[in-house]
């Protein structure tokens, strides 16, 4: 973590808690370099990180000001509540008849789970793809096969190591995609008919595996900020099978939210001492605003109970279908698991990423991303709070591309998704993300395509859209 | 199919029917070119693909003869006569084990299921690869997810018009290789519990998707050259609930057995009268020793409900992971399946194999291939017949890379997997090809590494180990 990074995080941190408010005037750069005893580079360079940010405005011949809509906007919905029952699950029917209807270029993707493929540098990962496919090992597409490619591995494992995560390059199995991984997990902790318990709301793709492999999902009352609330998980646990969880500690979809620490480190102790491993799906990990990478839940086990499962494709190499589980101690079953129904990932993208991981461009390349996405954040924000409907509230995740929009009560959001598509925009209508269709109200909103011109008026479009819905208005 | 493709497959189907015996001189070029009327040209073309193959030799200044095991060598196994009963199946830990010791490079890859990694263009596909990633529009990365590229399907339905076989790109999902299709199928018909008939002896990795999904299997008496006995099989769906087949029409794993056309129409009706699905395993269709392509049974269906599944990975590209299914009236559901464990296929590979199957050398490749490949089942057919232990029987497939060993009641194949692994030899021992560990005194023959110079001394080991182990030899 540079030192800009530092000074950058803490003045975000003065910005969110309210110490400073819209409209305020940060240090001038003299008083901050001498204040701190740091450079005036440096003073600069985290004032214009916050800038693309969008947390300040830089006012000529006068200095960097707090933006209007950088802490305050709309605010922040409340711990949800969900029933306190395990359930069959039946959401795919409505999760495909909604995706299905946004795939057409000419739709606004709002409703995308993808960020913009614009973003990544895919170009420089084609040179690598050629590259390292020219002196190929013809033996290699039948060695390694169900782990996955030795080198990558070992690339991996040296992320964990620099990120502090407890990983041996032994218990990593690469996979098509997270999805891949995270469905290899499920299979290797339970059997059919039993219980996995899930955030409130929660991503439809992990309600579809449920139901694939006839598992109940028992939903957990989950903080739009901090996520799952522990001591609901507790009285979850206390009163049903609960044979695994699956959560995204970081960045959470639908939410966005981000649990702090402390709260990993007992989620990991709660789950030990009901012997329940943790499916944890940190694919958003990288796309953090703040000032250095949360830690997985991951680096607090010690007991090889948590399965963290990662992937390329929301962060660098969208298509290339490469993603992988840190097992802990089922890791083997998962091998075993990945032999059996898909043999192994493909080697192409797979040699593709370890020679662009080792040329050391993936941290630069995740800085602009990060600031790009950060940016869109702040637009998406402002574009709500001038066009939603009065009293909707939104999420303010530290990281990612979501947006978790709650507006008033009555507004149906498959019926704005209806709306929205014949006007050529999509949105994730808050249906999708609980078992029982819940969430009504609400929409998940992916604000990851910044280059797209036709943004903000989709955006305004929507808002008026949602306040023809309100109730009486 | 080319005149001399023709004229070679005649005077091939005379040798193996005995009308032509080992030792008899072939009628001269200018004999035959003038009772046939073709010319002299295609008579040698047609001379030196049977020659190639190993079923004739020239000898200088005198003409073409039979070879000795060119017909005769080997005899054949008899049909195999499983148990009438539905077995849950347990048999992942034995073939982890077997496969889990073969994977050294020292190691004379006889038990491996994939042939040669060097006789593919993997070269040319590189340059593939690097081309079409180079023009890649990044909105593709993101779009055609699940069903996989549009122009891949799009090539794969020109391939099945050229056979004959009636399949709309639109039925046809790209996946990570075959086994991955085979997988979504059973999954896209049976529930847990479900009874699946398949081939006896069968390829073990369906017996594990089995044993995965919890489902049973009831095995079916198969010729070791004309395939699933159909009076057998009449009798086994009249007893069981069976919910689906699994079989392998063309050159099955392990016995490389082929199914006359006229049995796979027939086939094909039965379970129409029986509403009973075929899962089609046809990932080595293309490697045909006669003058045409084999149909898949899925040429005679009419009514959706044989899910063909193919396969680049033993014909063109090992490592890319690229298979698909045409899944008849189950493809929407084998599509949302899909959807739900691994998304999508990875992109550069299947830019890669449309860049390649667009330029045309596919072809040209796979008729080198099959050369190669029947060549090489030549040696090794000699190498048996001169080594291992008097009594052995041998399947003489048309095609594959693949032989089936049956040695003399009382030789114990998983004894001999150890003593050869141990001299650095792999086989497949016979216990890993049915649910309750039949076929003990048969092994699998890989014959597909017709480079590797160790190939012949192995066989000599292996037969003089297999001697070794003759009760009272």
């Amino acid at each position: 973590m540079k030192r800009y990074e530092v000074f950058a995080a803490e003045m975000a941190e003065r910005i969110r808690s309210g110490v400073l408010r819209p409209g305020d005037r940060l240090p001038s750069v003299r008083q901050a370099s001498t204040s701190r005893g740091i450079s005036p580079t440096t003073v600069f360079e985290a004032y214009y990180l916050l800038e693309a940010r969008g947390v300040i405005t830089a006012r000529p011949r006068s200095g960097y000001y707090v933006r209007a809509g950088a802490a305050a906007g709309p605010a922040e919905p409340a711990t949800s509540a969900p029933p306190d029952a395990s359930t069959a699950v039946e959401i795919s029917e409505l999760v495909f008849e909604v995706l299905g209807a946004i795939r057409q270029r000419d739709v606004v993707p709002l409703g995308s789970a993808f960020p913009s493929p614009l973003l990544f540098p895919l170009d420089r990962l084609a040179l690598h793809l050629s590259k390292s496919m020219r002196r190929l090992d013809p033996w290699q597409t039948v060695e390694d096969l169900t782990p996955g490619s030795e080198a990558l591995r070992r690339q991996l494992g040296l992320r964990y190591v620099v990120d502090g995560t407890p990983v041996e390059p032994g218990e990593i199995v690469i996979t098509n995609g997270a999805m891949e991984a995270l469905n290899l997990c499920l299979q290797a902790v339970t059997q059919p008919g039993d219980v996995v318990a899930v955030e409130s709301p929660t991503f439809y793709a992990s309600l579809q595996a449920l139901e694939r492999l006839n598992l109940k999902a028992v939903e957990v009352a989950t903080h739009p900020r901090t996520g799952v609330d522990l001591a609901s998980l507790e009285a979850v646990l206390a009163r049903h099978p609960v044979k695994a969880c699956w959560f995204m500690p970081n960045f959470q979809n639908p939410l966005g939210a981000l649990m702090p620490d402390t709260h990993k480190q007992a989620l990991v102790a709660l789950l030990l001492r009901h012997g329940v491993p943790l499916i944890e799906d940190d694919v958003y990990g990288e796309l953090y605003f703040g000032a250095r990478r949360p830690p997985p839940a991951k680096a607090f086990d010690r007991a090889g109970l948590v399965m963290h499962c990662g992937s390329f494709s929301k962060c660098l190499a969208p298509g290339y279908r490469v993603g992988w589980v840190a097992g802990g101690r089922f890791s083997e079953r998962i091998a075993r698991l990945k032999l059996m129904t898909t043999l192994s990932a493909p080697v192409p993208s797979q040699e593709a990423l370890v020679s662009y991981l080792q040329q050391g461009g993936y941290d630069r390349h995740l800085r602009r991303l990060r600031d790009t996405l950060a940016a869109g954040q702040a637009s998406a924000l402002r574009l709500i709070a001038r066009h939603f409907p009065k009293g909707t509230r939104t999420t303010r995740p530290d990281g990612g591309y979501f947006l978790w929009v709650e507006m008033p009560n009555g507004v149906d959001a498959l019926r704005l998704h209806r709306l929205a598509l014949s006007q050529r925009i999509s949105i994730a209508p808050g249906h999708l993300f609980s078992a029982d269709r819940r969430f009504t109200n609400c929409l998940r909103l992916n604000h990851g395509h910044p280059g797209d011109p036709r943004f903000a008026q989709a955006m305004k479009t929507l808002g008026q859209l949602a306040c023809s819905l309100v109730p009486g208005g």
